[in-house]
């Protein structure tokens, strides 16, 4: 039995290589060479995969997404019913997200925009600098990404509080959930940070109307997925002044055409999809533990909980 | 007796409301309007006021630096003798430092110089992100703002060593002191932090030697002073493509005169000596609390070694 690596052929090979390391005995096979599809029992794959294609494989037993979103897998042509999806909780996919978060964290927080447009203009002029106790954060998601990126942010002083679909508690961050959460944790942050799961709830959630709700010059950072974004609205709302700044991780499309206005407004910090990046010898272990423990009809681990979305 | 602040306008207001809030019987003089110079007992000053001229106080029983540097008062014509001078040990100038140089490192260690070239040609290109435990971070200066720093990036997975001019022991730091341990933490640094006070023995220590000491492509944050930096010789260091980059928050002269070519280096970012701003309300305390102690003939705190120069 076989493991098909279905993604970029740059990370295929990654894969391989860290998978092979673990146990050098597994058949892999690199898409679109499956061999033989009733051989295949288990897919790793990202985005790029046809999903309907896995319909292909008869003794497939488990399906592993290669990051830490699944809503890429959650799109029809859908799933063959029945076979487990994995996702990766990842130690290192967590740390990027959080550097990702506490630099464009700081780069608002600390005017770094306004002293970049300064050094340009060859001035010297200290800008106003508010303490992180003044600085309000709110987290969109307190899952693997939410949580951590809470945790570095209250430890620098800045007061967090977060949202999540169903109630938690995090000691040090003010917890909301529930529409009436959502709206007190947009109305009370300074710096938003939207790392929620994306699921038919979540698309377009900041929109016209939270934006409206946030402080006039606060943020918004994005590093979940694009569709959580109405992306005229944050235009209009940077347009207007109401919002300070954004700094996105992602869009829709991605990547986005050249034409599009994001790439040179004035208010927006780009990257490429590249705050959390899969590193495969990283994730490599928990992909060989779940393959072990599917094959002994054992419980999977990270799970995805498909009447939730993620 | 009158405590006499002598700085900038704006900065002397906050410091009379931070100080009368906390003792409204205070007497407190704005420079120039000194009154009866006899009156003087205590001066709590920044760079621009004319040091000889505390000798016209004759009843000064303490000087206070309004920041943690006190390289600005070393210089001719000096202190009246026997003066004690306290500078400042305070949190806010702390952890501003520290979200400085954590913006500053994540900036080089996320690529983001790049990543901002990236988005103005509208270029969508995942770079490569080693992880934190890749990337060796050294700080030179192990004092308040130098241990703060070095267990911030510790915390973010950064391996961290530190060079002070005495030997010292931190958790998790690997510490090193004396000519052999500069050199070792300079060829072990992909980011170099200097926090060092400035004083006849660190000028223009971060010079061409230093430089071609260090890794080709680390990168150097000089949050400390000006002085430090050889600037000539840093610039042919990032023009030969030997530095990566560099983040100055301290030049010489500031502020830097508009034809200087830091304004305009590629490979620099700028702040105007902004990185770590005393915030009169949060300093003010210690002030009080010295001028108690000086009036009461005890000992003070965060006292000016001058013979060790900071």
């Amino acid at each position: 039995m076989a493991v098909l690596l279905a993604t970029k052929p740059a990370a295929q090979a990654e894969w391989r290589d860290a998978l092979l390391a673990l146990d050098p005995a597994l058949d892999i096979r690199l898409w679109p060479e499956t061999g033989d599809p009733a051989t295949i029992e288990a897919v790793v794959m990202w985005g790029t995969h046809d999903l309907a294609d896995l319909r292909r494989y008869p003794g497939l037993r488990l399906v592993v997404s290669m990051g830490a979103g699944v809503d890429h897998l959650l799109r029809p042509p859908g799933m063959p019913p029945g076979v487990p999806v994995a996702r990766l909780v990842d130690r290192m996919l967590t740390s990027g997200m959080t550097e990702w978060v506490l630099l464009n964290t700081l780069r608002f927080h600390r005017q770094d925009p306004a002293y970049r447009a300064q050094q340009a203009a060859a001035i010297w002029e200290e800008l106003p600098a508010p303490a992180t106790a003044a600085r309000r954060i709110g987290i969109l998601g307190l899952g693997e990404l939410g949580t951590a990126a809470a945790r570095a942010l209250a430890g620098l002083g800045f007061p967090v509080s977060g949202w999540s679909r169903r109630a938690k508690t995090l000691d040090g961050i003010a917890c909301h959930h529930g529409p009436e959460g959502f709206r007190a944790v947009l109305a009370g942050s300074d710096i938003l940070v939207c790392l929620l799961p994306l699921t038919p709830e979540t698309r377009g959630v900041l929109d016209a109307a939270a934006f409206a709700a946030m402080p006039r010059g606060s943020y918004l950072l994005n590093a979940a997925r694009g569709g959580h974004v109405v992306q005229p609205d944050l235009l209009a709302a940077l347009d207007s002044g109401h919002l300070a700044g954004a700094a996105l991780d992602v869009t829709e499309p991605e990547p986005l055409p050249p034409e599009h206005p994001i790439w040179r407004h004035p208010g927006i910090v780009l990257t490429p999809h590249a705050a959390s990046i899969t590193i495969a010898a990283s994730a490599a272990p928990q992909v060989v533990e779940n393959l072990r423990r599917a094959r002994a009809g054992e419980p999977l681990m990270n799970l995805v909980d498909f009447s939730a979305g993620y």
